[in-house]
């Protein structure tokens, strides 16, 4: 019999309706390349209520509704929305989380991975929150329920840089890293140095969909606060909170500024970065800085996302790629989905 | 009991004498990250003969040979070198191939490959002949043998291209890429952007060690010809040979074309590139390109090698780093044998 894992979406934005039109468009082609076939179960949204099918959700119907409609108007439909009760009781094998994330706590998000892991499912997100403030304990808790709590997607969308860290660089003895983690802010630097003012920037950031209509955590550097909280865990194993990460946005940066740097060659970019200390202890931080243009970083321009890894044994390996996208982050959601079925042909589940 | 490999080492110069050299000083903790011991039971080189040692090779004795000694002073140690009777018949369950490389048909390492995978060892190797001249027919012998084929540090040293591809960007849909992928011309052009002739560029090259006595196949492209050959097989499946990549060197660039780039802030680059077209047909070259700064590979300046991915999910993938170096290239080898492990581990050998 061919494999199949039913999915439960949270939340039905930009993230899980992009994975959605991949099943719901090229489900066949996908189910070839990948070995197995999914199958959408539930979707849950707090504006369109939910939808629970354990036959499978109509994709078609719930992709088209128009302005005002809920999920009620589809076979298992609802008003309402308990996530709760659907992530936990609901037909899923896996829980693809992609709400909003609040930057004080991670939650909704953290709850909602937390109720899968506890009910033996597995989970994929984009959502930066819950690994952020639990990596570790969810990963424990996955593992003591045999499944995955895989999150590529947070830091850079698409771009692979935990697996990346994981897999081809295993052992290469990571001592620290620095990336340009928020396409926005970047975005915006890029702009000011052809001579736009930041307020001007930002708002051209907004009209092309890159900036949210509240920018405060792009520019402010709350966004790469969370991220480098990820990748300081994941890469350097540190025991660390976001609160530890000292975090300045580009607010502060002024056109004079990025003339001076331009006269020299350099750039203004935001820097997250982290690094191991001689005592184990990591140091972690987002600010502003002026790169040399030899800088690895330095020329990553736009809305494109980088890391650059300082490692033992091959000095800088330097990964960039997109940030964002819709396109880019369904492919971080479905390279999660393949983890966790590589996981389960491994423990023969 | 606890796992171990038997390692022939054929070809004793930079590559194979890093790796000895990790293995005999790092050992313990090696094994400690690896989950598996090493031991070295047979080296051979053109130069110092041969030893071969089921019990493992003296490692001190073989890295402190002084010049004109042979191995034969070694336990187990002879004169002569005869690579086919000790890669088919010698004690080894890896063979390490890391001689030189004939442009002109792969040899010989293309040989000592083919002996080992026939006999049922497995092979790592740096040397990008073998899989450049051969790499369909050497991947199918290893699986017809229940053995594997790695070399990953044939195309950029420690830094992973081939295993970044395979992995953490399987199923992207990579359709075509451009790489710096020499290091000498690399630096030997930066150089020029800093006023030198390329006579003199190529002598400092010399002096620092990157460039080769005759430095023909890195200035001319032969060597980024068989590195673009392996990763269009790699990467995009091509069925393609060495000489059907059109090849360009960088002696026809001239201090004029240097300093009308730097005007524009634009830089040159020897770049090997291949796509796919909408046929399915591969079409690869080398050749100088002038790169405006904002092209993503314009800034990969000095030593540095870098591979720009164009992808159907993402767009454009970049990774940087280290094309060349001891310690770069022994991570590559043991980046393959864990590879190799992970191999046998699944296959319960």
């Amino acid at each position: 019999m061919s494999r199949n894992y039913n999915l439960a979406l949270i939340g039905f934005g930009n993230v899980n309706r992009a994975l959605t039109e991949v099943i719901h468009y090229d489900g066949a082609a996908l189910a070839e390349k990948l070995g197995f076939t999914l199958t959408v179960t539930a979707i849950t949204d707090l504006r369109f209520g939910a939808v629970v099918d354990g036959q499978g959700v109509d994709l078609g119907a719930a992709l088209s509704l128009a302005p005002g409609q809920t999920f009620a108007s589809l076979p298992g439909g609802m008003e309402t929305c308990d996530n709760q009760a659907i992530i936990c009781n609901g037909p899923a094998d896996i829980v693809m989380e992609a709400t909003f994330t609040n930057p004080e706590d991670g939650e909704p998000g953290l709850s909602h991975v937390r109720w899968a892991l506890e009910s033996g499912k597995s989970v994929c997100t984009t959502n930066k929150g819950p690994a952020a403030f639990a990596a570790r304990e969810l990963e424990e808790l996955a593992a003591m329920n045999g499944v995955r709590f895989e999150f590529e997607g947070a830091v850079m969308s698409g771009t692979p840089v935990l697996r990346l860290a994981s897999g081809p660089l295993k052992g290469v003895g990571i001592t620290g890293f620095s990336g340009i983690l928020n396409g926005t802010s970047n975005y915006v630097l890029t702009q000011m140095e052809s001579g736009l003012s930041l307020e001007a920037a930002i708002t051209e950031a907004q009209d092309l969909g890159y900036a949210e209509a509240d920018p405060t955590a792009d520019i402010g550097g709350s966004d790469v606060r969370l991220k480098v909280t990820v990748l300081a865990k994941e890469l350097l194993g540190a025991d660390l909170d976001a609160a530890d990460v000292v975090t300045e946005g580009i607010t502060g940066i002024t056109p004079g500024m990025i003339a001076e740097a331009t006269a020299k060659g350099a750039h203004w970019k935001l820097i997250g970065q982290a690094e191991m200390g001689a005592d184990g202890k990591v140091n972690a931080s987002v600010a502003p800085q002026m790169l040399d243009s030899t800088h690895p970083l330095a020329a990553i321009s736009g809305a494109t996302n980088a890391v650059m890894f300082e490692t033992e044994f091959l000095g800088r390996v330097t990964i960039s790629g997109p940030g964002a996208g819709r396109q880019e982050t369904a492919f971080a959601l479905l390279s999660d989905i393949v983890a966790i079925d590589a996981f389960y042909r491994t423990t023969g589940s």
